[in-house]
């Protein structure tokens, strides 16, 4: 928990500093320091972007075909229609088996500085990598089972050749991860607080600017703050009460303590991005709150100790609504998948 | 029994005439007699459509959350990605119950006569309502309870009031059906071969075309006519020779002898439609069968006592190959549901 303590008060750091300006600047120079615009894709050195890796790992990324029983493809627990979650509280995956945690969105997911509610996942790449194997994923016994399958598909090698020039055999579970990843990246979702952060005024209506200036000035920022207004770091969820207290979560979860065993780390989950967030009900790592305006209620409560009025929540959810992005095109549209088939 | 033994007599009669003109008439002629080119969608007067029931139905389809356990939508089993099936020999539907066969797909097939393999739905409205209480489906113990979860879904009792504004209480089962019903109606592919019926010669490649001169000459068009290639019309799968014997099938179904008790319904299934074929593996009431060309062998072979050579097999699935459409637009991009979400 060295690193992202370290963050936390850097975050706090930061935080304090812009407080003490609010008065004196106006909003949306505050909202620049300590936001950022989606960037065109979120490729990297180490993961970069081609037109083939991409189009392999949309087609993946829409196929049940690999997975144990042939029902889960990513986009069972990600899909378009619901913004890239499931609606459901935690996940249910191959032959029905219950995920412990929600599934969160996978739109702008690759900005996350780690994967997964415990940060037990490095990257988009390793959570789709280790999903093959996971019981509630897609449930395969071991990589090259899900590879087998993989292989069987027409049409799946000579997409794999073409990601991977290079590669004597490509099709293999880091290149799974690696197309999957690549797709993954593009998946950013421009929003009207986008166009705010980039200068235009008018992109956020009166009440979602209030809301803006309410999240800054309640604290919110401390955590939900960068280009993904969270997703950027640890923390524990309730600092100041325990959590299952106001969300009335029926199981205790000890967060990322279950990873490290590191006692600092009970209750501590990643700080999830809250873009699209009014689209991606239910809400915290088990799913147990459903509205968005309780979700706010509960996180200024436990968080932050504030007790917040029903027009100041609803300044909030406001602006969180100008968070709401546009559905990347290819994403919103399936791919048309190599229809060559196999017995299961 | 009755209607469907006299729609095979009188498409017998059909073919006779047309084998006999065979060598007289050409290709274009004798497929416009045998077939016809899709509709611009299936409405009619009993299911009309308009553009809010469709909205509302599109919705619908795609969303998992009025399911027993939150994760059987309309399109878990008819999924874009696979031409609206699900690439199983079998469905796998809530709980990871199994289906007792293999789903068809959803595009064009507001065209067939009846709905499911034995014809034990009328229509895909009654389909689309019967699935909410099957058991392996969307496994609702009762069609008020599936209705209730849409309740309170924010946003679709807005939705219904607009696809039924004379209703008092237009959330239920019925306007479930008419509304999937409605979105399913429009769900038409047009292929090259429509193209080719509406009069254009180049729309078939020559393979194609040689093929389509097969499948008329073999007599597969004893069967498979009209509209939808298929799709209108009962018959005995194996006329001359068990088919398990050739598919490998590893449980007998008994077909519509099971419905109606009737024993010339045994191993009866309504003849399916081909319309997208080449898309939709793997073949058959059971999915026993995994590629295209195995599957005209077996049809050729079981029904028409027929053993085609290899290179004439060749010919029918190019001809087969001109049945794919394009997907419907609305098909292949999925809507954006109503978030709010409720706890399953």
């Amino acid at each position: 928990m060295k690193k992202h303590k370290a963050k936390f008060f850097m975050g706090a750091v930061l935080l304090s500093a812009s407080l003490s300006a609010i008065a004196a600047e106006p909003l949306m120079q505050q909202a620049q320091e300590l936001f950022k615009p989606l960037p065109a894709d979120m490729g990297t050195q180490e993961f970069p972007i081609t037109p083939e890796k991409v189009a392999l790992g949309r087609a993946l990324f829409f196929d049940p075909r690999p997975s144990l029983d042939g029902t889960v493809s990513c986009s069972r627990c990600h899909m378009p229609a619901l913004y890239g979650t499931d609606g459901l509280p935690k996940a249910i995956g191959v032959k029905s088996r219950d995920n412990p945690r929600n599934s969160p969105t996978v739109l702008n997911a690759a900005l996350e500085f780690v994967a997964h509610w415990r940060g037990d996942r490095k990257n988009v790449e390793d959570q789709a990598v280790r999903a093959l194997i996971g019981p509630p994923s897609f449930g395969q016994p071991d990589l090259a089972a899900a590879m087998k399958k993989i292989e069987a598909i027409d049409g799946y090698p000579a997409m794999f050749k073409k990601a991977f020039p290079n590669e004597q055999n490509p099709i293999n579970a880091e290149n799974w991860g690696k197309a999957i990843g690549a797709y993954e990246r593009t998946l950013v979702t421009p929003s009207p607080f986008d166009a705010y952060l980039k200068g235009n005024a008018r992109a956020l209506p009166t009440l979602a600017a209030a809301g803006l200036k309410r999240f800054i000035s309640t604290g919110c920022t401390a955590c939900h703050n960068g280009v993904g207004v969270g997703g950027g770091m640890y923390q524990k969820f309730g600092l100041l009460e325990d959590y299952w207290k106001q969300t009335g979560s029926t199981k205790i979860d000890e967060g990322r303590f279950d990873v490290t065993k590191d006692p600092a780390d009970k209750y501590v989950f990643k700080v999830a991005s809250l873009r699209n967030v009014a689209m991606t009900p239910p809400y915290f790592h088990d799913g147990s709150v459903a509205t968005l305006p309780e979700a706010v209620r509960i996180m200024a409560q436990v968080q932050l100790g504030t007790t917040l009025a029903a027009g100041e929540i609803e300044e909030i959810v406001a602006f969180l609504n100008s968070l709401t992005g546009t559905l990347p095109k290819d994403f919103a549209t399936a791919p048309v998948l190599p229809a060559s088939s196999f017995k299961p």
